[in-house]
C-alpha cells in the first residue's frame, strides 16, 4: 500500500509559487508510516489529469490532490476526477448553505462561481473546509483506491488534512507504523562546528541523525521507525539527551520552539516584562515576540525609531552621541534600550540598530553590521556586535537581527538562574 | 515537443527540502518558451526511476533531472538512465582530474566514491559542473529525446543551467519562442467577484488569463507565447490595461509590487511621512513598510502598543475611553492614529488594533474583528473595521490587518488625488 501526491496547477507548472503542499504532505505522510513513491504535478487541463490519475491510480492506492477546488472555470479537479470515474456530481445542499453563511459573515456576497463548490461526486463524502470556501472530498470509487483531495492554499489544506483527513486514515487503518522525529534547534554556532561535535552520531542507524542549516540556524533531526510513537519515543530520547548535553547553550529548544517563544516562557518563569526598540528591523523583533499566543503576558511593546529624531524623541538617545558615535554604534543601541525600558516600565529593553542594505554600507559600516542593545533592572546596558556578512539579503539581515536579539536576551536569562 | 522535469531524491518524499529547483526549472523553461506539463517526484529507486523515465519518455521529447549525481551509494541517477537505454557507463578521465584537483583545492581527500561520479554513458556529452564535484550530462540516446541532467544542490544546477544548458537548448532550435507573463495584483475583493466581473477574459487563448487567491489577495496572471519577449509584451498590454481598468482602485499594483511598496511610492510622490501605532500586530505593519529598502525616505517608526498603558503612557488614548469602548474599537483607532502622528511629527498616522486570538474573542468581539485607524494633517481620524474570521489563524488575521492598514492608507492617498 502507498500514497501519491497529485498537485495541480498552471501556476506550479510556470514556477510562479513553491510546491510547498507536496512538502507538507510528504512529512505528514511520513509522520503516518505511508509509504509514498510519487509525486506529480500538472496543469489545470482535463485530458493531462486523467492521464496522471490512470498511472497513479495504476500504482498507488491512496491518492492525495492539491489545487483546483477554487470557484473559477478553471478549477477542475473535481469534476475530471468524477468524469475518470464516470459518475455524476451532486450539488450538496450543506456545502452550498455553508459557503453562503461564510460570504454573509465576511459581509460578502457570493456569486454564481460559487455554486461550483458545492458539486461533489455521486458516493463520495465531504472533506470540509473551517476556514475556506471549497471543501475537499474522501472518496473510494473502487476498492482498493482511496482519494482525498484539498484547495491548494496551504494554510485551508493544513487545517482540513489535520482535523478529517488524519482521523479517517486512522480509522481506516494507516498510520499503523510511525516515523518519529524530533529536531533540535541551535543558534550561535556553524553547522560545521556542531556536525565535527557530534560527528559519531551520524554513523546511527537507529534513531539516525542529520544535520540541516538555513538563516543563521543549525537543526539536528532525530528520527526513529517503530511500531508504534512511544516505541520511536524511547529510541529517540536518550541520543536527544545526549545532543542536548553537547550543544549546551547553542541549543535553544527544540521541534516547534523558536527563539521567541523560548524567550517568552523564560520571561515569564522569571516574571519579568519586556520592551523593545527597534531601527533596522522596523518592527520585526515585536512582531516575532507577539507571534506567540498569549505574549501579552510578559511583552509591553514598544518604539519603532526608524528615523534619528524618534531615537532622540521617544527614546532619549542623546544627540551628541548620535551625531558623535552614528546610530550603528553600541553606545546608541545601549541607549535605546535603556530608554524604552524606562519609559515603559519594564523589567527588560532590547534594542536593535543597525544596516540591513542593500544601501548605507561603508568601510568601516558595512552592509551587515548590527549592535544589539540589552537593559536590565539591575545590570549596566550592554551591548553585542555582529557583522552577518554584506553579501545577504535585506530581509535575511533582519531576520538574523531579530534571531540573534532573542538569542541575546535568551543567553543573559539563562546565565542569571545559575 | 515538450519538456519535463523529473527530481530525483528520497529527501523529497520526506517532506525534508522544498523542491525549490522545480520552480527554477518550470521558470526557465516559461523564460525559453519551451512547453512544459508535467513534473515527477521519484526517490533514489532504480526500478520506480526506470518507470518515471518511461512514462516521461512516452509523452515529452526533453527530460531534465535533477538529484542523484553525488558520491553516495544512493545516487543513482546516471547508471539508471544508462540501464535503461541499455548503454555502458564509461570512465571519463577529464572529469577523474577535475574532481581530484577540486578535492586537492579544498584539502580533502578524494575517495573510492568520488570515481563513480566520472562515469557517463557511452555517447553522452558532459554537462560540466565548474563549483561542484559532479557532472551532469547531456544525452540524446534516440532520436527525439533529449536528456539533461543535474545535481540536486540548487546553486550548481542553477549554474550549470545558465552557463552550459541554456545556450545548448538555443543552439539546438529551442527558445526561439518565448513565454511572457504580468500578474495583477487585487486586494478588498473576493476571487469570485473578481473573477465574475473579468469573466470574458478568462477566454481568451493569446494571452492567457487566469486567477489566483490566497491571504486575502487575488492575482490575475496574463500569459503570452510569442517569437520574441516584445511581441508578447505587445500581446499582454492591451489586457492588463483593460484589466486594470475593470479592477478599479482594487487593483493595487503589478509583479513584484506588494502593499509596502505602491504605499512607499505614493508617500514619495506626494513627500508625506508616515507613522504607525500597532497592537496586535506587535510591529509586523513597521516590518513590512521598512521590508522595502529606502523606506527611511517617508517611514519614520512607530509605537507598538502591545499593553493598554502603553496606548495610554505613549499615544495618549484616553483611559476612559479604553475602559468604556475597550482597546479593540473605532475610538482607540483612531486615538492610537492621532497620537503617533503628533508625536512623531508626521503627516500621517496609521494604526492597528484587533483579536489576533485563538484566545481573547468574545460574543460581541470574536477573533478575527480588527480597526484601522488614520489621522492625517488636514483631515479627522477615521478608522474601518474588519471581520477576517474566527476560523482564521492569528497569523493569518495579523497578515490580513497588515495589508488591510496599508490598503487603506493607499486608497485614502489615492483618492486625495482627485
Amino acid at each position: 500500500m502507498s500514497a501519491e501526491i497529485i498537485c495541480v496547477g498552471t501556476e506550479l507548472l510556470l514556477g510562479e509559487i513553491l510546491n510547498s503542499n507536496a512538502q507538507f504532505l510528504a512529512q505528514q505522510l511520513a509522520l503516518l508510516g505511508i509509504p509514498h513513491y510519487y509525486q506529480s504535478v500538472v496543469g489545470d487541463n482535463p485530458a493531462r489529469l486523467q492521464q496522471v490519475m490512470a498511472i497513479a491510480a495504476a500504482r498507488s492506492q491512496v491518492l492525495i490532490f492539491t489545487g483546483g477546488l477554487g470557484p473559477t472555470p478553471d478549477d477542475l479537479t473535481t469534476e475530471t476526477i468524477a468524469d475518470f470515474f464516470g459518475v455524476p456530481l451532486l450539488e450538496r445542499a450543506d456545502v452550498l448553505r455553508d459557503i453562503t453563511e461564510k460570504y454573509a459573515a465576511h459581509d460578502r456576497i457570493m456569486t454564481a462561481n460559487n455554486h461550483k463548490q458545492a458539486l461533489i461526486p455521486q458516493g463520495a463524502d465531504l472533506l470540509p473546509n473551517r476556514t475556506g470556501t471549497a471543501p475537499g472530498m474522501i472518496w473510494q470509487p473502487r476498492p482498493q483506491l482511496l482519494i482525498l483531495t484539498f484547495p491548494g492554499v496551504p494554510s485551508e489544506m493544513q487545517t482540513m488534512w489535520h482535523e478529517t483527513a488524519v482521523p479517517y486514515l486512522r480509522r481506516q487503518g494507516f498510520g499503523q507504523e510511525t516515523i518519529y522525529s524530533r529536531t533540535l534547534r541551535f543558534w550561535g554556532i556553524t553547522e560545521s562546528a556542531l556536525a565535527e561535535k557530534v560527528a559519531p552520531f551520524f554513523e546511527l542507524s537507529n534513531p539516525t541523525v542529520a544535520p540541516y542549516a538555513g538563516n543563521g540556524e543549525v537543526r539536528l533531526r532525530v528520527s526513529s521507525k517503530a511500531a508504534s510513537q512511544s516505541v520511536a519515543m524511547e529510541a529517540i530520547a536518550p541520543v536527544v539527551e545526549q545532543l542536548q548535553a553537547l550543544g549546551g547553550l547553542d541549543c535553544y529548544g527544540a521541534d516547534d520552539d523558536t527563539l521567541a517563544v523560548v524567550v517568552g516562557k523564560l520571561l515569564q518563569a522569571a516574571g519579568d516584562t519586556l520592551a523593545v526598540a527597534e531601527s533596522c528591523t522596523g518592527g520585526g523583533l515585536g512582531q516575532q515576540l507577539t507571534s506567540v499566543p498569549g505574549s501579552s503576558h510578559y511583552f509591553w511593546g514598544g518604539v519603532i525609531s526608524y528615523d534619528n529624531q524618534v531615537k532622540a524623541s521617544l527614546l532619549g538617545v542623546d544627540q551628541g552621541d548620535l551625531a558623535q558615535f552614528g546610530a550603528v554604534s553600541a553606545e546608541v543601541a545601549q541607549q535605546m534600550a535603556a530608554g524604552v525600558r524606562s519609559r515603559l516600565g519594564t523589567t527588560w529593553g532590547l534594542s536593535i540598530t543597525g544596516i540591513a542594505g542593500p544601501d548605507g554600507g561603508s568601510e568601516t559600516k558595512p552592509v551587515g553590521l548590527v549592535y544589539i542593545g540589552l537593559a536590565g533592572s539591575n545590570v549596566p546596558a550592554t551591548s553585542a556586535r555582529y557583522l552577518f556578512g554584506s553579501n545577504r539579503s535585506r530581509d535575511a539581515v533582519r531576520w538574523m537581527s531579530v534571531s540573534a536579539a532573542l538569542d541575546f536576551l535568551r543567553r543573559t536569562l539563562l546565565e542569571g538562574d545559575r
